[in-house]
């Protein structure tokens, strides 16, 4: 735990916020903090800051808190990804809120199993702790906004806004030719939109639906990763590529 | 499984397979084959080919194999890594040996806790199946090569080779500054070795030895990810433009 995350409602007169979970056993037991030391705290979708411990015990600690001005930008990358298995998306949660995803778009696809989709994996109550989790380890406030689709067909062609200059559309596939790093670094795109399909890929229909909606498609070489490998590679890459121009902008 | 592996001694007269446990079960559950169908085998560390299924029954699949005249070349990335936390490192087995790496080189460093030393996760009997299973999952027969290291300094002033212009020496640090990407990119090196700390980073002292040992330092941007999500990040963007730069050598 990196940066202490906090509900805006859980904020007092005069900054004060009291923990008493786990985030409460944290202070006590990882940072070992005594009155009088500071951590780092932030407000869920909210701006980052510092706590200055006034009391702590064995069950409560007592912060008051000094918040920045304005929050952190949201991440310009958004993710469309076909639901995987639970047990590979329970993990991958507080993975991707850590590597810093704006949106996370769950679709059906024809390569998706049924049953995926009853599973408390999907619930909020499930992946809002998981989300936290991975903000509070990478340091962020900015909960990715997630969304559940079950017919494919028409979150692309309905519900997805018209592909536009400004965002670069990428989707994974197995062989797909070029790389993500090529295709990020010759955009002069402000966000980006990665589709990541099922195990066994998309079908040619869901393909070529993508394509039409402006999607281009990128490979990882010849080895065949799993989902949640490929969407933190593919993630990082695009977060990388980002950096780096926005590290050639600043030094113009 | 994208290719099934055996060991060489498990193929007999004439490329014989028998399959008797997991990869039969998979044979005959998941690609539902039957005699006369054809799958995709390799020999561990050897050359990969096709296996036609001779018979089949619920407990055996028998098959004739015929195998390409060479093994794949060994992946040109290495990873030097401070000993995760045993529940981390189990989750990573796998994922290092899908992404492809030649020597999984394990060390202590000041920051690693001691038990974590003393777990089943570090023997070969835990280890080496799960590395088989990413290989399996990534269609590669090459085996990480694995050491542990309880001597950092030791590792690092004698039995690390000499810094030489054909390997790319790479140590992650938070803020660590440059990108993986661009010191990959700029530089004409044949392999490359990655080194990432413990939770917490490495300490001075070791960093500054690996500087000594010709390692740059480099960072993945201001956010703090858990090690198995940096491994995979930077693994992947190392393949990555050694792919680009494959793919612009054969074009040229």
């Amino acid at each position: 735990m990196n940066l202490i995350l906090c509900e805006a409602h859980e904020v007092g007169a005069g900054g004060l916020v009291i923990l008493e979970d786990g985030r409460g056993a944290h202070v006590r037991g990882v940072l070992r903090a005594t009155p009088g030391d500071t951590v780092r705290i932030g407000i869920i979708d909210g701006p980052k800051g510092q706590g200055e411990i006034l009391a702590i015990d064995g069950t409560r600690v007592d912060l008051r808190c000094r918040f920045d001005s304005r929050a952190p930008d949201r991440p310009t990358v958004d993710l469309l990804l076909a639901v995987p298995r639970p047990k590979v998306l329970k993990r991958l949660w507080a993975q991707l809120a850590a590597l810093g995803v704006g949106r996370i778009i769950l679709t059906n696809a024809s390569r998706v199993e049924r049953p995926y989709f009853d599973t408390h994996v999907l619930e909020t109550t499930t992946y809002r702790p998981l989300l936290i989790e991975g903000l509070q380890q990478a340091g962020d406030t900015r909960l990715p906004l997630v969304s559940i689709h079950r017919q494919f067909r028409i979150l692309i062609e309905d519900e997805l806004t018209a592909a536009s200059h400004d965002e670069l559309r990428l989707v994974a596939h197995p062989d797909g030719g070029r790389s993500a790093i090529a295709c990020a670094s010759e955009s002069d795109h402000r966000r980006a939109l990665l589709a990541i399909g099922p195990e066994g890929g998309w079908n040619p229909f869901e393909l070529d639906l993508l394509r039409q909606r402006g999607f281009e498609t990128i490979g990882l070489g010849s080895r065949i990763l799993r989902t949640d490998t490929a969407c933190i590679a593919l993630l990082a890459m695009l977060h990388e590529v980002s950096r780096r121009r926005g590290d050639s902008d600043r030094t113009r």
